[in-house]
């Protein structure tokens, strides 16, 4: 069987043997994707779920890298959905990775999700603000990037209304949100308990930012030790091949 | 002339020539108000105010570290404050220096203090949260420690009644307490725009936590580098000795 589309290629992505159809002309999946799907401490029989899934990165991840008994997946744009179900199928997966067509703002509407019913969510929505002047609003890599459909505080309240209480939510995103993210998670009664900042190296500030936050839990947040993804002479930190299983 | 009463000391604490009464078995400044002294941008001809001043030691840096025109300071306890009017007479700075013997909260009410008034507000306020079960609730540990009297909604409430618009507000508190300062700082209108994490060293996470406000400023929250205050052999490092004024 010939998997890829044009434009398409399959990549080893380690994590067991995982494969990835991928089509680099539209979006690859980063290490943003992999710290997340890393951070997350998740259950042997949980249900879980990732909003805005792109190809499915996150779910094949926590396939491989957890005991869930139900791992979902919600992209909107249909080239990434699509590809996503191939992924699936490529990888033997369809017993507990599924992959739904819809906007997150949207997902309630499902007749097959029910609210309350996760252990924990996932997200690594777009980074970018939306902006109602951008070209190209259609484009694939933009809508991936930027808050052009659902914004943020659309994949929190959604996140919110789908987690039983004392849910799990997991979030990556950039620290200079970290305001928009730590009110609207509250507002959403999603508490925010653990704080992960990432930076590229030990001299530089961090550039990724992963939160923990728990249904209805109690006020305090935890600051975890920071996470450096370089070491100065530019290979990878110890952590970091951990995570990506290379060590 | 004696300037101390009994169980009080004298301290040279750098800074120029600055001295400063206090009585250890009361409170005994520490780096967070130094860091915070420090971390605030002051400028020439500035009107500042120190919110729950202690003895005085902000207001004292800052007298030697900036060209404010005008440093005020507010503290509740009698003894603390009837100190901090000693410090103030002792190191010859009555001109610039001032303190105010009132409640945070009640401070707009004092009839030499204006809304709106102030360039920059720095505080150093009480870290742990107000426990009506305390002992020795008028202790003076206590209160300089614990929300007692004001709580942080009070010191950011008022912080941002003083300030003029576009005006600064620094504050040093514990990172355990981001979400809350974060929530606070929005709905007082004064924008969390840069946040500086203080750690005992490289290896060890953040115990201090640095934020700078701006009045109506544009939401985005900007991290600065890191500050350690040891290195790993135990000695201060070089930013902490530059804030020190010893290197």
């Amino acid at each position: 069987m010939n998997w890829c589309n044009e434009g398409e290629r399959i990549d080893e992505i380690g994590f067991g043997s995982l494969r990835l159809i991928q089509k680099p002309e539209d979006f690859c999946y980063g290490i943003d994707a992999v710290l997340l799907a890393s951070f997350a401490e998740v259950k042997r029989g949980s249900r879980v779920i990732d909003l805005g899934t792109g190809t499915g990165i996150i779910p094949l991840i926590l396939s491989h890298k957890t005991e869930a008994d139900e791992i979902l997946g919600v992209e909107l744009q249909q080239d990434s959905y699509e590809r996503g179900l191939r992924n699936i199928e490529l990888n033997h997966l369809h017993d507990r990775v599924k992959l739904i067509h819809s906007d997150v703002k949207d997902i309630l509407g499902d007749k097959n999700i029910n609210p309350q019913s996760f252990d924990a969510v996932l997200s690594n929505p777009p980074y970018m603000k939306g902006n109602g002047g951008l070209k190209n609003q259609k484009d694939a890599k933009t809508i991936a990037r930027h808050e052009t459909t659902a914004g943020l505080s659309d994949f929190i309240g959604t996140a919110a209304s789908l987690l039983k209480d004392k849910g799990d939510f997991y979030l990556v995103h950039r620290p200079s949100r970290l305001v928009d993210i730590c009110i609207l998670c509250r507002q959403n009664k999603l508490e925010p308990k653990e704080l992960r900042l990432v930076s590229p190296n030990r001299n530089r500030k961090p550039n990724i930012l992963l939160m923990h936050c728990v249904k209805h839990g109690r006020p305090e947040l935890k600051f975890l030790d920071p996470l450096y993804v370089y070491e100065e002479n530019g290979c990878y930190t110890e952590e970091i091949l951990r995570i990506y299983e290379r060590k």
